[in-house]
Formats: C-alpha cells, structure tokens, sequence
C-alpha cells in the first residue's frame, strides 16, 4: 500500500534504503514564496548524523542533501521539492552474517511475513538511515512554522532512566552535550551510564520531550484529524518510538479533575489558560498553550552481546551481531521527532485555513 | 477539512451531535459476504450505554442502532453500511448555564477560536455521544476480524491510580463490574474511591488496555502506514485521550536491550518470540505475538466542583458546571477503544491484501 | 474499498439503496458560517424530481430532505452536514422478474462478479436515485460559491440527437421545459422524437452542457489535481456518462494552433482572455474565462423494448423489462452535473487557500 | 496541495521540473516480487523521447532512468521504487524572450495567478517533460497488468481530423510510422498534411484510443471511484487533452437504448457481451469486454507562427515563440496515455482485492 506518504496538504513522501543508491523525499503541498536554502536544510539534517560521539557509532557517513526540485531563486515555487542524499558509506559485507537469521527486536521476520523477500542489507526500509528524508522534510515546515512565529524545542529528557531535573533546566546546554540533555549534571550521569552498558555491550532507551511555542488556537481538526491524534501517528511512525503522550500524559490517568483542568483567565486582551495539564490540545485542537508532547523510545535491538535466537530453518542460533550500531537512539532521533511534529502542525495549519467562510473570503477576495 | 473519516479502504465516516437529530456512521469498504445482524451492533453499543451503574451518570439513553443500508438478506453487500441512532434524551436546557463560558478542559474556547461559532449544547462534536458512530462501526469491524480468527479484549487496567494485579487477573470479572477490570479486588477498592471522589464532587482518569489476539504477522506497512503509528491516531482521536503505548511503552524507555529484545525460537512449526516486550509490532508490523497496547483516560473534565474561569468578555467566574456528566469516563470508553482497535486492524488488514505478487495472483486467478 | 467518497477538503460520503430505509449524504469540510437553509437544499433536489413531466416515469416520489446535523441557528457550523431522505414509495415486487437475470446495460453482471451478492431490487447502489445525496452536497457546494460570486448554469445541448442552435440560445427557457433546454424550438422537436420513442418503447441519450462563472482564475493543482481532471471524475462518477470534455474538447482534435489558442489581452485592468477556446482551464488551472465543460449521457438501458439476453444459468432469454423506468435520463441528470460541478469547484477553490505564503499569512495572522 | 500523487494502493508521486537537476517518480504500493529490470523500463520511456522523426522537434534528449530503490536482485521488495532521469539538454536562454509574457495556450498565466512566482524556463511543471514520471511508473504497472494476462494497446485514431479506417486496421503498422497510428494509409495522409502545417508554422492535434484486453469483469468501485471515472481524471491530468470518453462516448448521446444496450450471452462457460457500446465498463466496474477509451488532444501551443498576445504589463505584443517545440503533440502523448491507464487499471485492481469476504479469507488463511 501507499504508506510512504504522510499529510494531507502538506504531504511528504520519502523513498530508499540504506543500501540502494540513495535515500531522498519529496515534499509537496508547501506554499509558494517560502525562503529557503540547501544550507539550512543541510544544518537540519547534520543534527542526526552519527559520529557526533563516542556514543553515537562512528559511522562518518557524509550525508549531503541536493535539491533537484521545486526552489527557485531561493524560494519555494508551489511545485514539490525533491531532495537526495546519495548512499556513499555503506558496506554490504557488515550486514552477511544475518543473511538468514531473524534478530531480536528487528523487523526481519515481520518483514519476510509481509512480502516473503527481504532485503538484508542493514534494514532496508526499516533502518535508521529511513529518517533522513523526513527531517529534509522537517526542515522544510520548520522554516514555514518559523515564518509564522512558531518555534520548536525539542530533547531528551530523560536516557537510561536517568531524567533531566526541572530546576537545572537549561536551553543551551541542549546542544552543549552529545545526549541533547538540557541539563548538564544529568548529561554526565548519563555518560557514565553509557560508558558501563557499552562495556557490556548492551543498550538504553529514552524519552524525548518537543515543546511548540507560538501555534495559535485553532489548529486540529475533529474527529479523526485532531492535532494530537496526527502527532501520535507522526511519532508512532518513528522506528523505535513505543508510546507518545501529550500534557500530563499517563500522569493524566492518575489525577483529578479539579487538578487536571487548565482554568482560563483574560490576560493582556487574550485568553490564557493558567496551568497546562493538556499539553496544549484540547478536544484535538490547538489551544494558545504551547504543545507539549513525549515520545518514548525503546533500547537499540543491535547489541554485540549474545543472544539467543533462531534461523529461517527453524534452528536455535546464538547471535552477537557484528558491525557498526548505536548504543542507544535517542539522540539521533531527537531531530526527528521535531520533523515530525513540524510536518504535522504545518499540515494543520494549512488545513484550518478553510475553516471558515471568514477565511475563505479573505482569501479569495 | 474532512475530519470525520478514518481509515483507507475500511473506511468509517461519523456524523452527527449531541442535540441534533441523531448520530450515525457510514462504514465503507467492508467486504462483501460478512454476516452480520442489528441485534449484534446493538449488543456491541449497549456496552456504551450510560447507567449501567451509579457510578456512570444516571442518563437513561435509548441507544437504538438502525441500518439504513448496506445490508441485504443477513449479509453485508460490499456497499456502504449506513447506521443512524436517534436523540431522544436530551434536555437542552441543562446547558444554557455554559452558553457563554468557556468551560475548562473542554474544547469550548478551541471550537470558537477555529470556527467562530460553536454549539454550545452538550459539547456538540466533542461530546462523548460523538463515539456511538464509532462503536456502531467498530462492531462490524469485530464481526470481520472474528471471522478470521481474531478476537480482542479490552479492559479498564487502572482508574484513579488503583492498578489490577496481573496475579488476580479473571477475563470473566470484566463483565461483572461497572468498571470493566479484570480484578475483583481492585474493582471493590474502586468502588471505595469513586465514592469519595463523587462526594467530593471530583472526577477520576484511569489506563485502558487492550489485547488483540489472533492476528499474523505481516499486517502494517511502512513507513507512515505503520500498525503502531494507526492505532495510535485512532485511540488519541478518542476524546479525553492523552496518552498511548504499545508493549512496554514508557517502561522500555528505562530498559536495556538485552532485556527488550524478544528473541525468536521454533515451535510447532512456527516461529514465535519468547517475550512480547514489542507489544506484538516490529517494524510497524504485526510480529505475530498478541497485540498489546493501553490508552491514558484523563479525568472527566466537567465536574460539579467549583472551579475558576473566565467567561468570553474575560471576567473572572466561578463555575459549579450542573447537569449530567460522568465522574469517570473509563468504563464508557473501554468499548471505543476495542472499536477502534478493531476499525483499525481490519484496515491494516485488508490494505495488506496486495503487499505480494503471490497474493494478488491467488485472487485474480 | 472506501468508494463512497469523494473530494479532499469539501468532502462528500453518500450512502443508501433505492430500496433501503433511505439515502443520504456526509458533507465533511464545509466552512463555518455559511447561511444555508433546508428550503434552499430541498429546492435543489426538486430538480432531480421523477413526474415533472410525462417523459420521465410517474413515479411521484416524495423526496423530503431532513438535515441531521452540522447545522444551528441558519449556519454551518463546520462540522458534518448529515442530510437524509427517506424511502416511501419504492415497491420491491416490481423488479422480481429480473432478480436472476442480467439486464443489457446495467451493472446487474457486473456488480455479481465483483461482490458475489447483488440486491436485485432496482439496482441498488447503481440506480438513479443514488444521486441524491449528490443533488443535496451539491446544493451545499452551491449556496458556498454563491457567496463568493460564483455561479452555475447546466442545460440540456443536445438530447436524441437534436442540438440546439447557439442563436436562440435563451437562458430562462431552460426551465420552461420538460427537458431543460435553453432554445424553445429544440425542445418540441425533442418532445415529438420523445413521443414517438416511447411508442417505441426505446429511449435516447444526450449532451448536458455546463458553465461556471466568476471563478477566478488559480483554482486547481499540477499535477494529479487539476481542476479539468477532478471534473472529469466528478461528471464520470454520474451514472450513464460516457464522455466528458472541456471547452472545445473533441473538436479541439481537429483544430490547428493558431485558432485554438486563446489570445491575452488588457481590458479594465485585468488580463482576460480574448477567446475561450480552451473552456476556462488551462494547464489544469483555471484561467478567469467562464469553465465550459459537457457530459455525453447514454440512452436510458431500461426500455419496454424486447431484447435478447441471458440469464444466470447461462439460459438465452427474451427480455422485456417491466416496472417504470424513465425514456430518458438527461433531464435528470442535469442538476446532478451541476451538482459535481459545485462540489469539485468548492473542493478545488478551498484546496488553493493554501497556495502561497502570502495566503498563509494573510490568514494566521 | 498534494496534487503530485495519484492512486490510493499503487500510488506514485511526481517531481521535478524541466530546468531543475531532474525528473522522477516514486512508485508506492507495487506487490512485491514483480520482476522487473531498468531495460525494460527504458524501452517504455524510449517511446516518448523526441527526436524519433521529424515530426517530433530534435531535442535529442538523453533520457536514461536510474532506479534508486525498491528493486533488489530483479524483483519488486513491496518497498517504494524509486526512479530519476536527469536533465542533461536543457537549455535556458531558449525561453528568455517569454520570461515576462503570457504565451497563448499556455499555463503561464494561471500559474502566475496561482502562485505568484512562476519557473518561466520551458513550462516547469506544465511542461512536455513532466510526463517522465508518469512514463516510468506506467512501465511498472504494465508489468505488473501483464504478469496477469492483461495487455494494452495504445494509438492515434486520429491526427489533424485524418481518422484511421477500421477496415485497414493493422495492429503491427503502430510502430512503423512515427505517428504511432495503426493504418498505413492514413500514416500517409497525415504526413502530407503534417509538411503542411510545419511551412505553415501552425500545429495540429488528434485523437488517441486505447484498448485494455484481458480483464477480468468486477474491477471499479461505486460510487466515486468507479473504473471509467478513475481513467476519466487520470487522462484529463496529461497536458494538452481537453476529452476523454468510454465505449461509444458522446456517439451513445445520440443512439437509442436498443441499439446501445450490449446484450449477455452464454460462450464457452463464461457471460460474453455480444456487442461492446460500453467500452469494457459498465456501472463503474469491468464488464469482461475489452477497456475502449479515448482522450483529445488540442494542438501544440507553442508555434512559431506569429500570434497576438499580451505582457506582464498589459502591453500588446506580437509573439511568435522561437525555441524548439513539437508541431504535434498526440505521437508523444501515446505512451502517456498507456501509461495512465496501466496506473489506474492497476490500482483498480489492487483496490479489488477486498471486495469479498470470500477474497479475504483466501488471502488471510
């Protein structure tokens, strides 16, 4: 089926594997006149190459994006964009030895169920190296959220079960240490957890934050395109990604209501709520606040350390894969979880356009 | 935008509103040849019913399901299904105290801020009535999947921070209590607590869980058609919905891989995981061990307790919100959960129909 | 598969059989606050009529139309409009005779070798009144360009041959006869070929011409979505339409660059085209001219007439179909093309909101 | 919007533009293990390459297309294939003197209006060149219609009002002439008139048929996606056709029931139609009769010959366009058609699969 696409006006469409020529995806439905360039997508995409740390693998790939489509004279045309970033460092030979063996928390057999062919070179379709066309993507709607006032944070708040503490909460120090921890006491804790389980060759997981800031009222549609039930599927569809929560989250199904109610006040002629249990959604619609969402992310399945399993013919294999792998996936992902979530609050806003007969006058004039 | 269906070829289109004529579904998409009766989808709605129990809000709906299409002779004739449920209790002038008050945790201030306009009785769209459609539908999306050996259970796995215990667990004690938990105990301590809550004019969330057995590997596609990544935007597009988790969810965050891998082994002359940390997807693909995932209900939002907020010329108002409403919502949506879970799982199924030659050859013959 | 719908963001689902409790319609996406009435809605449907003369069949149905929802207090709210109209006068017994065989030119064969199951009782989902849901969206789609100074003229240019002449075009003739042509002349020719087909007991086919004004020109995407090719499916999607094509269409095949191309020229300040050979669209796009387009609608199939056939055993059958059927069907099918119309151009208009940044920002502020 | 993608389970995406680095597509939702290699691809796409004859301008355009993904060792992987052909022969300052001008039959000024910027170097995304995606993709399904005994055949019927004769109808002169036109004779004719109108400096257009054989009854969907309805918006999305029709098209609007209805009968254990007015479709589904289409095509815009217009500036101006253009499009347009219809007749099928419970079940074990 159609599953390479996600978006209904903004809609992007990704393709490639890791090791097939390259990886790349198209982005349509953007708005014409929008300024961008090859750099600023080129700095969006560096944030999840790996090699950034002794803790993310040492894979210096070089991945460089081309724009063959839809910018010109640094600015968008209304026609879709189309970017690759060509596959250069990828070795086939690293990927032999599990030809015929179904690892752990992989999706080589569900793959094989599917389609009855796999292509076992490094995950194909499943792979880590999948996401760089939507953060080419993500930096396309970040620019698009970012001329309309809307910024996005995004972090690891918590690695190894090692959460960040509120009280040293520091912007900054986001991209001061390799885990995009915005706390830099638990940044270090986190480097020694990580020294330990990479001397046993296991791996961690994490939870990654994203706050948006600026998004008006308004956006999300009822009842099936409700912005957090468009942001749940957006991060969901992240390889690795096991939950996703908005405001309080499952912290939510613990509480009260007279507590978990944001009650509204006036404020400087505009409507605020006081607190922000909902994470910024209410009834699946953007509510002023600023949209806070979690998205938590399983341990890395590729561990050196033994573990049992079996092979195609049924037999019981004892497997310590070999290769190039990440101790953990958070900090790659971090960048694409914020692609994520700027893909869909564009595709959002752009829907709401037409909500009103109001709107649709002012525009078609 | 047209927010109201769900789903690429099962494809459901809800409509209707608290205080209008009636509510209803058009399912499309449904495979012709599927018997199904009224009596069925009537059952299947009756576990949505309010005043099953005092603890649900004592208004006597008579929720009858009528077909209007789409079925001939006992069987479903690959036209769409049309159902209706006709309003007959609703008292519009329970409401007229929130006219102009913008109610917090309700979608209030965000329908008015989209659209300018907003039906202020009962909640309109965002109403809990809105999911009669949605259960109608996801009664024949049962009756499909049981035909093909697929059966779900759902069940309340938490209200107000009092947890089952997985040692007592009885399937059969779902249905003997007004809470739909699977535990006696936990469902007497319950009871005890929602007492206190109702006196205190409170209201209480809780976590839903739900399994789906049965269902072969191979069922999700990549990349944005992700099984996980669907079930998550129809469970967060349940109102009052905050929080979704597939497997170990948030608990694989602080896991190793060591411990999350589930390792595959030989039985029987098939393969299966060991453990179900995956919670039944890999790779956004169904893996063949149950389904397993859980929803985070926040608490009911409309309470009789005083609370503080604004009306729309921003004066400051105490609000004592009377009428009816429900000091929990769990119970009432333990069946919108498993309608969606099996909505979503027939569509999963049915656009994996194609994903091979081999496939396609068996049926074009 | 999800058939039953159709647009992006002004999104229509219709449902119902000819011989089930009802038809009805799902408008999903229209924009809040557009004025619209049940009298307004029901005079549209009035056009689609049986009995407004003898040469469509005496069915005297009384087709009420009943708005369920998505309206209050005289406007669109901006949810779904839910509008039904039931059955009262469809008599099962007179189609029996053909429950077992296959009827030239209708979907009898081809619906049993697709679902296995078809409802013999008067074509069920391929039958003419399927298209009220069409007629009651469309009145919708309408009331929405209305308000923005666009308007929609559909007649009959052609029926059994009998064309009418350009030179005693007169628009208020259109609806002072039976047959909604706009030349008085052409019609009582048609009324005499009319008579003496239905003592004949055949029936005949026609061209209905329709024509869009005050769309201004952007409205339609490249390259999938262009506004002609979102038409083309509209008006093919109508049941016994054969042929569609655009300004001069067919005849444009024969015609040489230098006169089919539409010269620009300067007039009162705006670019305007001095011809209109290309019907409006250009490119996909529109292009400030009036749209011109025609749906080429086959004979009625049901005719008195004995005709050779066979019937489910593969037996040679001499059929004569009883029951009441209409001798031609382009009077109407006239406000159904002008239904389609209404909708794709609403659909395309609200899709072009989003087009450029200027839009964007002009909107969200 | 997303107007770049087309089909719901075989979807493919466009990009690229005629001065950018490239052109391409991404084929989505193919069945995995079609066997297919880039030869044969080219051989598709060779047909549409200009330079084949006089007729067609002499861009000798070097169109090779690289496959960079979804093709592992021979066979489809189920994943999106991906395929690019890089813009080699473009040159620019071809196109300057129209930079600030509307040329006549062309998208400039709709574009213009749409988007507020337009790629003035050679069409962008209206140009000729566009249709390399679209031709690539189409190589794909017409393999995959093949693997299931389903041919077409694709030809001009018609060029500059010299129509084919049935009687010297030879299937095998299609490819012996450049006009791709099925008779010998009027091959002739049409060159004589094409020298013509070459000294004349003007253009002409014509009429394509195709013709699906081999598939089977009960593909299409009512109501809205009804096969012919589908091929109707796929055709009118190829530049330069202004018509398309089914069967007998607009001849049926001026035929009688008996005539036009296409009687059953019994042949070798299979319902045969004794005649095909319907042209392979009837109700919006396949009748078992070979698929009979054909699309219009205007005559070429561009022409040297002198013609009036304005510029940007409401100036008149004399134009007459240098630059390389085809004085007739429809040779080209052939494989275009193809290819559409093999995309749409695909994804028909595809969407089939789940019509029944009894195809359900065959697939799901």
């Amino acid at each position: 089926m159609a599953g390479s696409s996600i978006g209904t006006i903004f809609r992007i469409t990704t393709w490639g594997e890791t090791h097939g020529e390259g990886l790349g995806v198209v982005v349509d439905g953007c708005p014409a006149g929008l300024s961008i360039t090859q750099e600023e997508i080129q700095q969006f995409l560096n944030r999840r190459k790996p090699g950034q740390s002794k803790y993310t693998t040492p894979r210096k790939e070089d991945d460089q994006v081309e724009i063959l489509s839809g910018i010109f004279e640094g600015k968008t045309t209304g026609t879709p964009i189309s970017m690759v970033v060509y596959n250069r460092n990828q070795k086939s030979k690293d990927y032999s030895q599990i030809k015929d063996i179904y690892r752990p928390g992989h999706a080589d057999y569900t793959y094989d169920a599917k389609y009855g062919i796999r292509d076992y070179r490094g995950g194909g379709r499943s792979s880590g190296r999948e996401t760089i066309g939507r953060v080419a993507a993500g930096a396309v709607a970040s620019k698009l959220l970012e001329e309309l006032g809307i910024t996005i944070s995004t972090y690891a708040r918590e690695i190894g079960g090692i959460s960040i503490d509120i009280e040293r909460f520091q912007k900054e120090e986001i991209f001061r240490n390799p885990f995009y921890m915005p706390d830099k006491e638990a940044a270090v804790q986190v480097q020694e957890y990580a020294d330990r389980m990479m001397k046993e060759k296991d791996s961690m997981g994490g939870v990654i934050e994203c706050v948006v800031e600026g998004l008006r009222p308004g956006i999300g549609d009822p009842v099936f395109e409700k912005l957090d039930a468009n942001l749940a599927k957006a991060i969901l569809s992240i390889g690795a990604v096991k939950g996703f929560e908005i405001g309080d989250g499952f912290a939510a199904a613990s509480s009260n209501g007279s507590v978990n109610n944001d009650a509204y006040c006036w404020q400087d002629g505009r409507f605020i709520k006081k607190t922000n249990h909902s994470g910024g959604v209410l009834g699946g619609i953007s509510d002023g606040s600023p949209l806070v969402f979690r998205a938590a992310v399983k341990p890395t399945p590729s561990i050196a350390k033994t573990q049992s399993t079996a092979g195609k013919d049924g037999e019981e294999i004892e497997l310590s894969v070999k290769g190039r792998h990440d101790p953990m996936i958070v900090p790659r992902a971090v960048v694409v979880v914020e692609s994520m979530a700027a893909i869909t609050v564009a595709d959002g806003l752009l829907m709401n356009m037409s909500a009103s007969m109001d709107s649709v006058k002012k525009i078609y004039e």
